[in-house]
């Protein structure tokens, strides 16, 4: 043994065989939607100056206390990224004539130093699909399309609860509640649906929200869109009533989509604190295997803007895919993948098996070839361990004879075949 | 503008859309090659003890070197991976059972923290292939023939040269030189075809190998396979034997196979120092539109078996593919990619124009919709510096009517079609 235990940061992880094929599946399929959809692969670094991560439009201080910091041999100030926002707002800073609309997307890993807990690990990927240069809410609908595109594609069915910051800031201000205090008030309505009613009305006090206001707040959060609609279509608080026609506009949307049915409206939805500047939403599992949402996003219309601060707006909208809470719905599926598609056994090992094993691989067909010199018992267990569905043993007379005696591991039966007609048989089954 | 300057550290990149897309082709084309020879997806961790990466059977001090160090805020000395055979050895290392042969692919980045030169960069990609519990050497010519098909469908014929470390030792010793300066002989030997002959001489007899020694070895190396065989077979010089005995053995499965076509026997070749034990292999481009290797491998028998050092025997085959080499040759092909197969320009946006897109997207065909009112010329502007090939002009009329001008950005031919024969047209295509 080593002078050193082997084992894993905590908050990272291996991902084997077994584990690895349903990741890639869920990549596989996120990726296909996402260009489907328009938007183009971007790749950037993990390695930022500290300066980028640290800058005020980047992800805020109480990120920044999770930065991963290093230095090079040179004495630069380093960090690891800890998010692909900002890497896609340096990348449009950095071009000199960007042709919006930019539509990437990005599927990497992200560094945090932060506490490990339930679904929070220090190194993970996220799969982030943004757009920048599109104002018109249409682009929030077709986001919204290919969210149900994606995740029914994964074969889970979604919820994707949603709303609109002006609405929300618009129906705070209403309720009489002063506009410095919207960000800290956003921040316990987004509890919600986490805490108790009594504990809301605790923070909220605390921070100057008496019980009659927040009655207020909570009766509103009540109402249905009809409702505010109706109640609020003419009143002069101008955020609000932007907020309202936004809102109808995107419902206009997602009903002539016919895709209305997947989703929610919930007005005291905030998604986060300050970024945010229109519609925003977070996706669920309509089974509730997890609670935890399944990703979600927003418009946000001035990072970019400040960020890159050359007098142009830069509107944008983005959202993340969640790998990891994805990857444990489907875990606990628990549907065996096979890991090969079939297994030679040989009795002896030589050019000849490699051949009929690159015959088969020229069809697509995933091999292994024993090369062990194992007994057959142990043979056929390697490939029951594997959930390998189908094994030929090859002598020297199934070479002669082009005759091989195809092995169905799940149902025991055994068929003499071509090695033509084992190809025709293993791609009928794909 | 931010109060510093938007740019990468040294030695990172940002690749934009029309580069990742040639970067994703290529490591899907060696994902599938891999996956069809039975290697499995394996991925493990960018951050690292850093007692892992310093274990001294890891990559050796001059990697050390380079290695970026980190701490967490639990003050854990941490570093990032500087390959991913440290990593493998690790998995392994970890199992209680392995279920052996264990046959993995891992592609990943890798982090080092040297200077930044011609294809040396700060954190790049390896693709790596390896394969450990298996002794024979049907293994290699396996990977060899992966190799060729992996190439192949990259479009890039290429030469393997390759040898076996067995052989060069024993006809380092055959010359006389004793065995303690071999490593350093082998470092040297291993520049024969970067630097003057004068030079390796200068070099060769600093270390104490005199010229008519050197001459000694450079005529051995100058020997085929055919005249090294004939001459030290009956050697009791055991390395020699034993090596000469791996490649003739090698050479019949290559020949077997009909892909010695591709090979070429070079003496000299050592690919590194110390951790091969045999069979070693450096893959070419043969047009020699770059000269460095584009991959390469060999046998280390004896890294995870020291690693894990729990008294058995880890035999080990790995090799690499070079991302970076190959996305320079493809990259020169200068293909032009388009980035969406159509575009659709709306004259006013509304559900239908998404639903549209919806149905497009539904079969496959990568679409993207102008959403931002531009003029008409204006958005034929986007469609070809986008290279995309195909544009819809969607007015009312189009709608009520089901009929559609596809205009061909290539020919500027336009045809009326229904929706329908618009996706059969594109799927024809691809």
């Amino acid at each position: 043994m080593q002078d050193f235990e082997l084992k894993n940061v905590k908050g990272t992880f291996d991902f084997l065989p077994e584990e690895q094929i349903i990741r890639n599946k869920i990549t596989n399929t996120l990726r296909d939607s996402f260009e489907l959809y328009g938007y183009l692969p971007l790749e950037t670094p993990i390695i930022c100056y500290y300066d980028l991560l640290a800058s005020k439009y980047a992800g805020g201080s109480e990120i920044l206390k999770e930065v991963y910091k290093l230095e090079d041999q040179g004495k630069r100030k380093l960090g690891l990224r800890y998010d692909l926002t900002v890497p896609f707002s340096k990348v449009i800073g950095m071009m000199k004539e960007p042709v919006l609309p930019f539509k990437r997307y990005e599927i990497g890993k992200v560094f945090r130093d932060g506490p490990v807990k339930m679904g929070r690990n220090r190194e993970f990927y996220q799969c982030d699909v943004d757009v920048c240069g599109v104002k018109d809410i249409s682009i929030e609908a077709e986001l919204f399309s290919m969210t149900v595109y994606a995740y029914t594609k994964l074969g889970i069915d979604i919820e994707i609860k949603y709303n609109n910051r002006k609405l929300l800031s618009g129906l705070i201000l209403e309720c009489g509640i002063k506009e410095d205090i919207i960000s800290n008030v956003i921040l316990i309505i987004d509890k919600l649906e986490k805490i108790s009613k009594k504990e809301l009305y605790f923070e909220l006090n605390s921070i100057g929200v008496n019980e009659s206001i927040a009655d207020k707040l909570f009766s509103c959060f009540s109402l249905s869109l009809e409702e505010i609609k109706d109640k609020y279509i003419n009143t002069n608080n101008e955020l609000l009533k932007q907020g309202i026609e936004e809102i109808l506009e995107l419902n206009a949307y997602l009903e002539g989509m016919n895709i209305i049915k997947y989703t929610s409206f919930k007005p005291f939805l905030a998604r986060g604190l300050e970024i945010y500047t229109g519609t925003v939403w977070e996706i669920f599992d309509k089974k509730n295997r997890i609670t935890s949402s399944l990703g979600g996003g927003g418009r946000y219309d001035k990072i970019i803007t400040n960020f890159i601060n050359d007098g142009n707006i830069y509107p944008a909208v983005g959202m993340s895919f969640g790998l990891e809470p994805i990857y444990t719905i489907l875990k606990e599926e628990n549907i065996k993948t096979p890991l090969y598609d079939l297994y030679i056994f040989p009795f002896e090992m030589s050019p000849e098996i490699l051949n009929i094993a690159q015959t088969l691989r020229q069809s697509g067909i995933k091999v292994i070839v024993e090369m062990n010199r194992k007994k057959i018992k142990k043979g056929l267990d390697f490939a029951n361990r594997n959930n390998i569905p189908y094994v030929i043993i090859v002598g020297e007379d199934e070479i002669k004879t082009n005759t091989y005696s195809l092995k169905n591991m799940l149902t025991g039966e055994q068929r003499s075949l071509s090695l033509e007609e084992i190809v025709k048989e293993l791609k009928n089954e794909n």
